[in-house]
């Protein structure tokens, strides 16, 4: 295990440390729920959107915090959803008059954690909505999951229900929005080589030099098959034939396009596969509004990489192109 | 070699076109010089930056072409610096009669490319000025390199003088400016792993599981000793115990504090080692004026990182601060 990490029992701890040292104030730590949330919460005048998957999966989700995205996070260890008293405690320090926006991956461990929160919370008196993302095609109840698993599709949900958010708009409002983008997105993955946590220290599975996981889970979970690996056009033709039919998405449809890499792949690679999906999904009549090509959701340091479609409409895509802040940054 | 690749021939011209169709018409691709520009470029009411080192770098430098930012970059190969006439032609398509900023990495090829395209194109009577980028603070003439290598620091040189030119400053203020920025900027790295450039198909050099290379450079060159791998906060006190020295950076001085991802590393280990790094800085009277942790310079898919710090001053952090439109982006 090759990591710039102290003692492994820490990592968490000290990265999300260094996400608040980072922010220039913008943003607090606090280390008993391993929970980033704006400096400038709660806020009463609007909705507070919390989330908390594992952790992992950076950047999602405790570096897209900030004005338009999430107002605080609250992830378990590496791929260990949160305690229910993250969950309960986070909604309490958060709490708004306007109600609480929770976003939660699809994870039987992420599922009864929120449950268990959302129901003493709402005991205390607070007002609660749940999104529940399931983006990913590729496989039906998993090691992990009954039904499908979220992944990176998380992303457009939060950016519409955080840009709606900074308009005002109500929880209702933001359960119709985030329900839409769910209704509207569709993922899939594919891994070319393991990941390894940090407490754990050995790689959660094996996978031969000439090998791909086609559907690969963001925590390893098992896809839709191991094929010799293929060159990268057939990894786009692997992927959007999976994604495609499924919604489906049709010629005159307008999408979203995000090409997101595991964590241990060059960005140079993931615009090579961009290019190749842009050029397919064109000549069938899919129209690109905007490209997504970076990480957003990954697997510790996983060589992969993950196709995402989000159809979108005149108010998806003004939520879309709204300003936000968050962690993650160029300049 | 486990990549997303087609054939290793075309990885270059593939992800460069990528790159474009991700852009939504903000730029475009001149495939004969490798050439990504800004679609509203030639203006002759600015400066013209261009730049073009090795491919396998990215997002510099040609995910950072922008309003702002660089306004072409024209890379040769993968790890090889542009042929002569990439420079030349360059130079021609996207010259103004405010004159044309070349900004050069402090490497062999890349010298001798910029040093004979500078004089053909002078020749032809464009007005040309150069900076020279060595922030590696790591070893003084290496395999590829008389002097210093160029490395993360260029991403402070670029956002500098890209925010002082859409101002309109003359090329003799982004000189000065540039100037200002290269004798302020300092850079180490570490390297967990090595890294294969596609068409050689092999790993650059071998490195053991429990070892490290102290001051790695971007094309594996061999850096100050090959160590045993410590803990993270071991790391940055070697980090930290070549780069302040250097300039010396001292107590009072105020810094922009960068912690790059050489490719394989996740974001999580990066804010993991920037935390420990700003906390060091501060404890030495050193003021953080903003951070910058991502992937600004790799080497293909290695896993290691490098620390930048860049001493300011008013005009820098105005400049530093100014909006900026580049391909890598998170929404």
């Amino acid at each position: 295990m090759k990591k710039f990490i102290n003692d492994p029992k820490d990592f968490v701890n000290e990265f999300l440390e260094g996400v608040a040292l980072a922010s220039g104030g913008t943003l607090k730590y606090e280390p008993k729920y391993h929970l980033i949330y704006r400096a400038d919460m709660p806020n009463k005048d609007k909705v507070t959107i919390i989330q908390g998957s594992g952790s992992g999966h950076e950047p999602a989700h405790t570096m897209i915090v900030g004005k338009g995205m999430l107002d605080g996070a609250c992830p378990g260890d590496v791929f260990a959803g949160p305690p229910v008293e993250f969950v309960t405690e986070t909604s309490r320090l958060l709490n708004s008059p306007k109600g609480i926006l929770h976003i939660v991956n699809n994870y039987t461990g992420d599922r009864t954690a929120w449950d268990m929160g959302r129901e003493l919370a709402e005991a205390d008196g607070m007002k609660i909505g749940t999104l529940l993302v399931n983006d990913d095609v590729a496989v039906k109840d998993s090691t992990w999951t009954v039904g499908r698993r979220g992944v990176a599709g998380n992303f457009f949900v939060i950016k519409a229900v955080g840009a709606a958010s900074e308009e005002g708009a109500s929880l209702e409002e933001l359960l119709r929005i985030g329900n839409k983008v769910i209704a509207n997105v569709r993922t899939m993955g594919i891994a070319l080589s393991s990941c390894t946590p940090p407490v754990r220290g050995t790689p959660l599975f094996e996978i031969a030099d000439d090998e791909m996981e086609v559907g690969i889970g963001i925590h390893g979970e098992p896809g839709r098959q191991r094929t010799k690996l293929v060159p990268a056009s057939k990894i786009v033709d692997i992927l959007l034939d999976a994604v495609v039919p499924d919604l489906p998405f049709n010629s005159g449809d307008e999408v979203a396009l995000m090409i997101n890499g595991l964590g241990g792949t060059p960005i140079s690679e993931l615009y090579l596969l961009y290019g190749d999906a842009h050029k397919k999904l064109e000549k069938q009549g899919i129209k690109i509004f905007r490209s997504y090509v970076n990480e957003y959701c990954t697997s510790l340091e996983m060589a992969g990489a993950s196709l995402t479609l989000c159809k979108v409409d005149e108010e998806l895509k003004r939520l879309f192109l709204a300003p936000a802040e968050v962690s993650i940054r160029v300049f």
